[in-house]
């Protein structure tokens, strides 16, 4: 009686642990690197014989121009030459770890060293859940999909563009996504890269939430531009950039390439160009502000050499991936990288197998913070409702799978052996009574009943279960806590600056 | 105008190239490990204390417990104790690296090394695709399936029952398999464990097939053995163990484990378990006959500790499988052990993601022989015929990764970049002309094309389109050439055998 009691508060203590998720993961197993030291060789060199001999070109923004010569670049035009060397030297002052922190602070993440992040997917202008179907994504989607992101432990981020809100005029949309990050989930966020006030107002809204002096001495937000591959950064993304790294703020580098069209058609030729292109650009960071946070990001999906389009879940999606990591351990630079990608358009198996082989290859490669780990659909055109809670279930499976295996004497268990005899089981042993609510990672999407029980239970398929979950998350969501004054300001900043934008457009 | 041709027919060339599948992958990239030397000590210590303190059953036969006795184990009733370093010293004798050869001499396979081979899954009692349903197999589904593999380039063996042919009495089921692995497939094959005259029947009908010394003198059948976890042999896996060893064919031996109930609830406690069952077994196989190939087999698959019910595609599933490959390297074994399964009983999302964490599991383990590699679903108890196709398409994207990157000069392509200037792009350059067509792997069953293309086509899941592969390649497929007297030979093998086993039956 008092063992099973006793037994009782130990496990719903243990339930309660389970449910406060870890802001981060820390990885505790060794990377799979492709690449060895003579090639990682070959890459640099050919790398620095790119920013030398053929330059980058950042376009529309004479101050990057400037800044670039007076440090001693080769400017000619819009085109940047670099001497071998010189980027890597000016990058020593980047932060090879740093905080993001979140509003809450308990949901502050680690960026670099072992550290591993698992955030929304970015961007989709579509949003595709199994009852309404695929539309163009508004406010309301945003909104839903951040109820998601805040139920979810395994997701510790609540991303940037989680949807395109395209019923809000291009100019005001920040403004909201900033506001919803902010008052409907407490995880750390993403910053607006579309045109350099954007920038601003959304570090605005952060120095209202979390301060302004927190805010101007720490990383609150994690904001990606894209160079165009190859070697370009335009207008847009060089004032966001400078805009982030003048406020302290970090911003990830990440080429956006489509090989075989953005790139020559092989991995080794564009790992060069893709770290010529972080080289390039993460010294122009410390150029701005020395010590500003920055990272290593890559984008790469190898183009179907049939069609044109763009493929996921490929073996050269994932080798690039693992190969890029070692370059920015190099660096002493956080890797970003993409997750659970995929080119399905529903929540199908195609859907499983890419993200599953795009996720577990950016888990196992060590990438600090794996963007696009949940919701992807059809290359990111499409964030799907029912595809965030699969992901989710996923990530949290490779979030375990990285903390490696426990080889304690608690888990070699002998004395489960001298309990039970040769053909026996260990299901009552004291061993397995101990250790069972913890001992195995316990996914909550897959169906592994009998099939006669999954029969009697409607015979759903994944995506089936999936609706049901998410309606689960989004009716159980609570609003996280945040002081009166600090939501009546933000509230007061948007519309303020709703009135000043839409004035000036009009 | 020339030039063109030439291209042209490179390209005929290539594409020739591409449709002849290698009969087996090399490896050429590192393994992941999970666990460090002083781990590994803990596991053969535990393994070897197992072995010593509470030793192994072999059971209902006499003749290996006297084979045992006479080589200096410890026997005690059908106990059987080993000193520490006993087994090891045994296995010394079994070759690290051996041919599986198939009938036709270009299939055949090399196990172990860094060689890989995708198998299909083996042993599921029904069958299901998306028209039929699920049903209980028979021989029909049994020779299209065998159609399947024959047809699909990935999947380099024929497997073993690769469904229950359920129409066919128990007694002779193994005639039809082994008639039907011989006749419409060239690729290796399995053989039948269900009693010692089903074993030698199996033998019998390779060396009508392959010439009876060729049969004497090397491996042409691989087949496995599943301990009864914990720590027992049974009567009928001994009695086909001994069969196929005496005859110097491959025996795998495998301890099927459903985890916290026939081993403690731990990878690492599960581990030591199934090193002294391989320890103990494989030693069997060699004093039987020193030399005789065997390998190292694992089958792990943790239990819900909710419902009791197996699960696929975990954290634990995969840390094991890596660290039970480093087991066997240092007993210089090939490794056997498993790739897609699922408990999905649909060709659904779940199935996608579970295949595919375990079979890229399997990849990066460096998996020797990577059985139930295709088709499976409902955790083996279903042969899916969509599955197999989509399957096949996984196993191939891992064939190339594991193959790693090719960083030569012509890889490297510098000339790209100086011939591509900043901005532009890379689809009509000399580098992409010269490799567009095997630069990146090109899956066959994923959608990538747009969504208004992907509507146009009738908005098709993966599975839909597996139906449409399935047909296609079973309508296809033709019979590899047999000499007409050997198959005449198999036939009347087949009806001498199915008379006398049918008048000692009735």
């Amino acid at each position: 009686m008092s063992r099973r009691s006793g037994r009782s508060t130990r496990m719903k203590a243990r339930a309660n642990k389970a449910r406060l998720s870890t802001p981060y993961t820390v990885r505790r197993i060794g990377m799979v690197s492709l690449i060895n030291d003579d090639a990682i060789a070959i890459i640099e060199r050919n790398a620095d014989r790119i920013l030398d001999e053929i330059g980058m070109e950042f376009r529309g923004d004479p101050e990057t121009l400037a800044l670039f010569r007076s440090h001693g670049a080769r400017v000619d035009g819009e085109r940047v030459r670099f001497d071998p060397g010189w980027c890597r030297d000016k990058i020593k002052t980047a932060p090879p770890i740093f905080t993001q922190h979140a509003r809450n602070p308990a949901r502050s993440i680690q960026i670099g060293g072992d550290a591993q992040v698992y955030a929304p997917s970015f961007g989709p202008p579509f949003v595709h859940d199994m009852e309404r179907g695929r539309r163009y994504a508004t406010l309301d989607d945003f909104k839903e999909i951040t109820k998601l992101h805040h139920q979810l432990g395994a997701v510790n981020h609540s991303g940037g563009v989680v949807v395109e809100p395209v019923d809000i005029p291009v100019p005001l949309r920040h403004l909201h996504m900033a506001h919803t990050h902010l008052t409907m989930n407490d995880k750390p966020f993403m910053g607006a890269v579309t045109a350099p006030d954007r920038a601003r107002d959304t570090i605005e809204m952060c120095r209202i939430a979390m301060g302004a002096k927190f805010v101007d001495e720490n990383c609150v937000l994690y904001s990606v531009v894209n160079t165009n591959a190859p070697l370009v950064m335009d207008e847009t993304m060089l004032w966001a950039l400078r805009q982030y790294a003048k406020a302290g703020q970090c911003t990830v580098v990440s080429p956006f390439v489509l090989g075989g069209a953005m790139s020559p058609v092989s991995v080794a030729a564009t790992l060069a160009q893709v770290l010529a292109e972080v080289l390039a650009s993460v010294a122009l960071i410390q150029l701005i502000r020395p010590g500003a946070p920055a990272a290593f990001g890559t984008f790469f999906s190898p183009i179907s050499l049939r069609t044109g389009a763009p493929t996921f879940g490929t073996p050269e999606g994932t080798q690039f991936q693992m190969c890029a990591k070692s370059l920015a351990d190099r660096l002493g630079l956080p890797f970003h990288s993409v997750g659970g990608l995929t080119a399905a358009k529903v929540p199908d198996a195609q859907a499983g197998y890419e993200s599953q082989s795009q996720l577990m290859g950016a888990a196992l490669a060590g990438v600090n913070f794996i963007i696009h780990a949940t919701g992807c659909l059809e290359g990111l055109l499409t964030t799907g409702y029912e595809k965030i809670v699969m992901d989710a279930d996923r990530c949290s499976a490779m979030q375990r799978f990285v903390q490696g295996v426990d080889f304690s004497e608690a888990a070699q268990g002998m004395d489960a052996f001298f309990e039970v005899e040769p053909g026996g089981h260990f299901l009552g042993a004291q061993h397995t009574q101990d250790n069972f609510e913890t001992a195995f990672w316990m996914g909550g999407m897959s169906d592994n009943g009998t099939y006669e029980q999954w029969t009697a239970e409607g015979a759903t398929w994944q995506h089936d279960r999936a609706t049901a979950r998410v309606k689960d998350l989004i009716e159980t969501y609570e609003t996280p806590a945040m002081d009166a004054a600090i939501r009546e300001a933000l509230d007061d900043f948007v519309a303020r600056r709703t009135r000043e934008i839409e004035g000036a457009t009009t």
